[in-house]
């Protein structure tokens, strides 16, 4: 990426800013003394820090495999030693049960995170590895990773399970891509495979459990503790296997169920697997599992996993704003589905909902501070609401208990590059325009492509290609959902091409520079949504570009639902650079509806009167103090009725 | 009430079907049992199960007032002993306590409900009183109300406490109104005044228990049962001493706060006590709030406290109807403080209120079988959403292990001619236009008053006056709030009348038999809420008369948020005697939106067609199995434009 842009600014403030923040929040909380047994009065270690600090040096490592750090390198060796000391002989790494409950091992698959802090280790060390070809921390993992090969399998003595928290799968199968080793996809193929086989594998544990552990009684708890416990947990003391995504077999689900992070990272798993194993009928699979979340399950800024309630998926259209969680690694986990989808084929889909969930959920759960953290993203906020709701605040924060998005930013962020281009057969396709520059190897020669873009406040797009080969090949630019037709120009000369799985594919033997533009129509429009998600009935998303935008009471009046938007609103672009370097702000003459009697209800009608609205980029709300925010504004017509 | 009528007939339900139905579920689960020390294997008895006996016992006696029923009569005789037999020497009568925590007994104020069960306790005992002046259950009673008086005073070794669920002190003001004792009042008058006073009292308590009991340690709860408590009872650990109406002296509350239920049986105590101490400023402080409640925090349907975490008054305009909880009580305990209001002074407001609770939730509330009941009254219902939001499915159930509702809901029915007729003054005031007869003693004679009603399925009411009285007398029929011009003749002549105060006043020396007819208008209408309640945007609801009407997908394709009512409707009435003698569905002609891309977003807008919409009585809903419904359907309008 080339300096001054968007995302390099971003980049940076994921480096300087945001990696410091989070390792001195896991430093203070005992992260890092519980490797050493360091602990001070009163900390506790927790079953899955080990994986936050797996993420964090993951994101680390992606940052120094672009610049080097001798800072940042030398503290994360040291971490690695921390870490890896406490392997066993047996190649078991997981220092929470090695020093607290080595009995006990592997004997819970389904809540306590054993297998999912592997994953998170294991992709660490697969980018440790990148940066040293003898890594010690890959080895151990390897170790560790064989260690579990072992216990886990289909011969005599082994378990039949799989991780309640699905992660192991696709590191396993990242593994394997990079080494080649055959066994990293056999397990990952194995825990697939017997998801939600009979008889159940978390039946079978709870049932070997219930022999020497203490059932909880929670008859013995405090009145006011029960009825919570009885009314919310439901859920959880119930056998609800959908919870695990282990209700069926993987590839015989047909919904996005249960909790969505642990499902989002394993229909990833699913398609890798299925690509790797070239298998139609586990493609088309998954193929069904991304229609059913994108074209039902989705909302509007990406997120997914609607239900506060088990952070998960919930029911078809059941997206609602005020209450929603849409947690910030749910959409990092989309995108990472997305990502492995569009190895498998051409569609613009999966670049376009990569690109939904990249702009708004990831861009806005991390402050302009870049110190502070969105876990759930709500569509619409209202402080007292929330509050009477029992849910998080409105307000980023440095520090989270369970810590799983703020590293989990880290990453995607250090990552960046992954999603830019991608090269499913021999076509090069363009699938985000941010500045980068990369080369590609085509056997008998090179293509180098140098791509400016002056997203998200600029339309305009420069794309200069460079090659040394003979042979015709095909870059395909993708057209956005919300530019249904850009301009392109191959050195300055106009292009009418017929789009192709929503890319224009430039085909021809590439000279020694070749200029493509791109230019991409920004004017801010609407969008509606299936009139069966009930909550945005009657209601518009302003977008502008990739880009969502909302209305905070800051730059209007409280209550704003109380204003509508025209059928056909014409906005002003207004420079907020205060918000943040570039930014725009929109503006529009719509109405303010007021109460037109004292009583709260009457036959009479409210009434209206022209007012002016603001909004804000989605991703910068919440930058200026906790107020109201809301994104599917009221519009002005009879809903239904083409204007 | 004459036979034959709408009420005549809810009145024999809840005597013939609802009250061996609770007495049944008490029954099985041990409530009885308890009192002789009888508990089965498993069962434990729940420290405000006496309550729930008082209030059943209470219903029984109030029928027994109108009607003799020698097996009712015996058990209920039954009941009271071993009730009784409990009385330790002292006074005390709480076997809870007497029987498990003899050492306990108030030292948790705050959430134990032991002044709460007192309460509920002299209220039956008042009951029986007026079947049996020599009422041992109400001697038993006095007894414990005098030993509470010398355990709670400002004297010294007294507790300065009050209760943390408000009850007792509406039963005390009941007290001295039927006995004219003063030390009922003095009591009432104590709890009400202590409340909220610094030092605080339940901190004061809190302290002094920490001294022996063992704190709750939460952190070594399971990490999954930990997390909802940290979350949801975070309200509970602070000292949110609004919970408990406990933040500011009783009569110093501008805003309902806290749980809706302890708050409204407050507030009645207060306009009791106002009015029996004559104090305009406690009458302005009461006026205070049923404004703050009916303008700004009551539903459509007359359910109050919406906020289902605590059961509580959240804030103003607050008022969701898919997660509504809306509690039967809290609409009963709304009517209590309504009827207190009107014997303070003339305002058709009190009876507006009592009438759209009466028809709505409280109907609503009870099964057409009489034998299930809701705890919550939603005004949307999708039974996915409620299960994802694990709050009660929209069914009622024969049984509630907190059991506060359905008894509650039979001494409401048993006591609705306290509804009807009023006299804050010299005048007779008609609230409600309910089958009925009554004679007024007027010192100089009295004035009979024989009432028929076709409500709520016809607007005709018809009254007969007779008096014997030389003087002139007003009799004053409410104007509904539905109604602002109802005909009304005198012996066949059509009067014209200027209203006072909501009600039209006929005064004149009544003769032996004049006739006085009122005339209603049931035309289907709809009405609209303040702007602020921001899920109303748009959306009307359907009245006929006092009846909120609803739709129901039983009768409708699902997702109701599709239809749209028209500007203007008009509604055919359909007699639907399957769902309940008499009742009236209503159709009329509008639009089901549906979506014009396979796109959950797109520019596009979704298309319409004219459709036919159903809608039944609100109350008769969920009548059919569970489906869904919904109250404020979607307008076809330009949001806050007059049509």
């Amino acid at each position: 990426m080339s300096k001054h842009s968007f995302w390099e600014a971003r980049y940076r403030l994921n480096r300087d800013a945001s990696i410091p923040a989070v390792l001195q929040t896991f430093e203070e909380t005992g992260r890092i003394r519980a490797l050493t047994r360091e602990l001070r009065e009163g900390e506790k270690q927790h079953i899955f820090w080990e994986s936050d600090l797996a993420k964090w040096l993951e994101a680390v490592f992606l940052h120094l495999q672009k610049e080097e750090d001798q800072e940042l390198r030398d503290f994360s060796e040291r971490l690695i030693d921390k870490l890896i000391r406490n392997q066993e002989a047996d190649g078991y790494l997981n220092s929470y049960f090695s020093f607290h409950e080595p009995d006990h091992k592997f004997t819970n698959l389904k809540v306590r995170h054993e297998l999912y802090c592997a994953g998170h280790l294991l992709e660490a060390a697969l980018e440790h590895l990148k940066l040293d070809p003898d890594s010690r921390f890959f080895a151990a993992l390897e170790k560790y990773i064989d260690h579990i090969a072992q216990v886990f399998g289909r011969g005599v003595g082994q378990k039949r399970g799989y991780p309640g928290h699905q992660e192991i799968e696709l590191a396993l199968l990242k593994a394997y891509e990079y080494t080649g080793k055959a066994k990293f996809l056999e397990l990952a193929g194995f825990f697939l495979d017997e998801r939600g086989q009979a008889p159940h594998y978390f039946e079978l544990e709870d049932q070997k459990r219930a022999e020497y552990e203490k059932p909880v009684d929670y008859s013995e708890f405090p009145s006011e503790v029960r009825d919570f416990i009885s009314w919310h947990m439901s859920g959880l003391k119930r056998r609800d296997h959908t919870y695990y995504q282990a209700h069926q077999p993987a590839f015989e689900q047909k919904t996005a169920e249960g909790h969505s992070v642990r499902a989002l990272y394993m229909f990833t798993a699913m398609a890798d697997y299925a690509r790797l194993t070239g298998d139609p009928q586990k493609i088309a699979a998954c193929k069904v599992l991304w229609e059913n979340i994108t074209c039902r399950r989705m909302y509007v800024h990406g997120g997914v996993g609607s239900a506060h309630i088990g952070e998960r998926f919930s029911f078809d259209y059941d997206l609602p704003n005020d209450l929603a969680y849409a947690e910030t690694c749910a959409s990092i986990a989309l995108i990472f589905f997305a990502e492995r989808l569009m190895r498998i084929e051409w569609n613009s889909e999966y670049a376009d909902v990569i690109e939904r969930a990249l702009y708004n959920v990831v861009l806005a759960s991390t402050s302009t501070s870049g110190k502070a953290f969105f876990y759930d993203n709500y569509l619409e906020y209202i402080p007292d609401f929330q509050k009477f709701q029992h849910r998080r605040h409105g307000v980023r924060d440095e520090y989270h208990t369970c810590s799983c998005c703020p590293p989990n930013v880290l990453r995607i962020i250090a990552d960046l590059e992954r999603y830019i281009f991608s090269q499913p057969g021999e076509e090069i396709m363009v699938n985000q325009y941010i500045n980068s520059e990369k080369s590609f190897d085509l056997g008998d020669g090179t293509i180098s492509i140098q791509m400016e873009s002056a997203l998200p406040w600029g339309g305009k797009v420069r794309v200069v290609v460079s090659s040394n080969s003979n042979q015709p090949r095909k870059i395909c630019f993708r057209i956005p959902s919300w530019d249904s037709a850009p301009k392109i120009l191959l050195n300055g000369e106009p292009l009418k091409l017929k789009p192709e799985s929503g890319y224009l594919g430039v085909e021809k033997v590439w000279g020694a520079r070749d200029v493509v533009e791109v230019d991409l129509n920004l004017t801010p429009y609407v969008v509606r949504a299936d009139p069966r998600v009930r909550y945005n009935a009657n209601r518009v998303a302003v977008f502008r570009g990739p880009l969502l935008y909302c209305m905070e009471s800051t730059d209007n009046s409280s209550h704003l639902n109380q204003y509508l938007l025209d059928e056909d609103p014409k906005f002003t672009e207004i420079p907020q650079d205060q918000l943040a370097p570039g930014a725009i702000a929109l503006e529009t003459e719509g109405y303010r509806v007021e109460p037109s009697t004292t009583s709260l209800y009457s036959r009479s009608r409210p009434k209206r009167s022209r007012a002016r609205l603001r909004l804000i980029p989605y991703f910068l709300w919440s930058n200026r103090g906790e107020c109201e925010m809301l994104t599917w504004v009221l519009e002005d017509s009879r809903y239904g009725l083409s204007s």
